[in-house]
């Protein structure tokens, strides 16, 4: 191959993107000065944050502008490497891939990646920004302890899946919401004590309310929206809200979001709701791998991954994310993986 | 005297209160049994979390029902001792006085009130609830720290005019919101930094943004309402939100509170939305009011009361105060005050 295959932003979505807004384009692929690497992609990572940059709106990250290469993290070979710290072979992982077959990345925003800590997916799931994610998100933001019920939107996803488990582990109860049942079976099979399914539930406070008898002590919040409202209205003394996503309100970012607020359920709960950012806390990623692989390698950490096959299924891969349709992690596979 | 006048709830009010939804009552003056003392109220204290206590709807604080005693601290003499702990002529500070002459309270819920630490009326003021509010929730929930931008809505009054001191004295940039130039002149009098007019200024948001060019770090939230939206829409990153009071949805207990919400706010802003209850803190209460105390005999906390004359007026009080109208921490005398 000699050319790279890149998507690029055809138009900002307004509502809900599709396919359109991105198209696919050929370039040729880069040469790495002093200090970059080339990079093979070998699985790319479509997450929630991404929909937040093709907005024009203001934003944490950076945006994406029409015309540039829509923007994405994943794990992949170098190819050439230019840097001291790097050898052809090296696998790594990062934020600076993009959706392409070849990145030429600044060694220092790398990540190598230590086969032994897990397979290479992992390092996009729960080694990755998801489950680093959890865990500093629900240890530290969240504050979880034993005796705690702790209630999970997306809990099926890349980010809720790992978060249930993390509660378990520190004798919690875990109460997952998803969109289908077979999502919440999968829940319980690795160790979600209850469910609630948001799309068929008649009324979804009622289904807080049952499911969390005295309470939502944590509530770890990865869509905003009706699930939201649901446990903002079942809030247990001094719970702790933490607001990890908002994708339920990624259609609406040009109005403002009009709903219940609930300023006085916080003062009455001595509620604190806390916003979240996993860059926050990069000095401590590697314990927290550490960590998440040991208990993966002790068989108390299962995982999900739904993987896509070849860079042309990107856009459809992160609009089925938006849909909620993935079932697990969503991955996209770019090229054959060496390990395997 | 041998009768004892007391203000009974006449009804619940729906919206604003208004004078009748109390009446003035006689009844005999209590005996204490064993364990309590009698005593003569000297000052009640009138506070916003009382229009909570007459709403039907549920709250942090149990309800007055109609027909009941209204609720309210004070600050009082011992008329009649049944306790070892009292004795005739003690000073007692505590939350169940009640709008009457005469009360009987059990012992172990006073405050037996020091008079070498401030004046009667303190133990109502900087030393008593406002002031322990304003110290414990600014210090730790809204963990002030030098070179913060701290903005407090009703900041002339009880709790905000601490605020504001505390907040100089920890080395932070203090905001005054208030209801009128008059109050600003005085806030910045004892300290205050800035001052925005919420009633006359053309844009609250923008208001807001040219007094805090940096963004608000500590919002001091007394009041809800348009002020605490202005406020979301300038946080700072790692703004902490402290919501002490709620007055400004006061009148709309019975329906949602429906209005812009600021989820994605708090997730950019990586901030933190806190509800404060003063009763969290009691262990501490005590070293507390000794810091408060030392301030203020160095000259560096300043304090204004507002204070009406006779319990036949603690209705209008208590109006005044939810109408912005009162200027510093309003107050009823009761009694002569034989400390003066």
């Amino acid at each position: 191959m000699t050319e790279n295959r890149q998507w690029v932003l055809a138009s900002h979505p307004t509502g809900m993107p599709d396919l359109a807004n991105w198209r696919l384009e050929t370039a040729p692929i880069p040469d790495p000065e002093d200090g970059e690497v080339l990079i093979r992609a070998l699985y790319l990572s479509v997450d929630p944050y991404m929909r937040g940059r093709i907005s024009p709106q203001k934003n944490y990250a950076a945006g994406v502008s029409v015309g540039e290469v829509m923007q994405g993290g994943g794990v992949g070979v170098v190819v050439k490497s230019r840097a001291a710290a790097l050898q052809e072979g090296d696998f790594v992982e990062s934020f600076g891939f993009g959706w392409r077959d070849y990145s030429v990345q600044p060694a220092p925003g790398l990540t190598k990646v230590d086969p032994t800590l897990g397979p290479l997916t992992a390092w996009l799931s729960y080694l990755g920004l998801p489950g680093l994610t959890a865990y500093f998100a629900l240890l530290e933001t969240g504050a979880v302890k034993a005796g705690d019920t702790v209630l999970v939107s997306a809990a099926s996803g890349a980010v809720g899946q790992i978060v249930g488990q993390i509660a378990k582990l520190k004798g919690a109860r875990a109460v997952a919401v998803a969109s289908s049942d077979e999502k919440l079976t999968w829940c319980r099979s690795i160790g979600y004590d209850a469910g609630i399914n948001y799309r068929t539930v008649p009324d979804l406070t009622e289904a807080v309310a049952e499911a969390c008898p005295d309470g939502v002590d944590v509530f770890f919040d990865n869509t905003a929206g009706p699930i939201h409202d649901a446990a903002m209205k079942n809030l247990a003394l001094f719970a702790r809200i933490v607001i990890c996503g908002t994708i339920a309100l990624a259609d609406r970012f040009e109005e403002p979001d009009i709903g219940e607020r609930f300023i006085r359920a916080i003062l009455v709960a001595r509620a604190k709701m806390q916003g979240f950012l996993l860059f926050d806390h990069t000095d401590r990623f590697d314990a927290a791998r550490a960590e998440l692989a040991a208990w993966e390698k002790d068989g108390r950490l299962h995982h999900r991954e739904d993987i896509a096959e070849g860079l042309e299924q990107t856009p459809a891969a992160f609009l089925k994310l938006l849909h909620s349709e993935n079932f697990g992690k969503q991955l996209v596979r770019i090229a054959h993986d060496p390990t395997l």
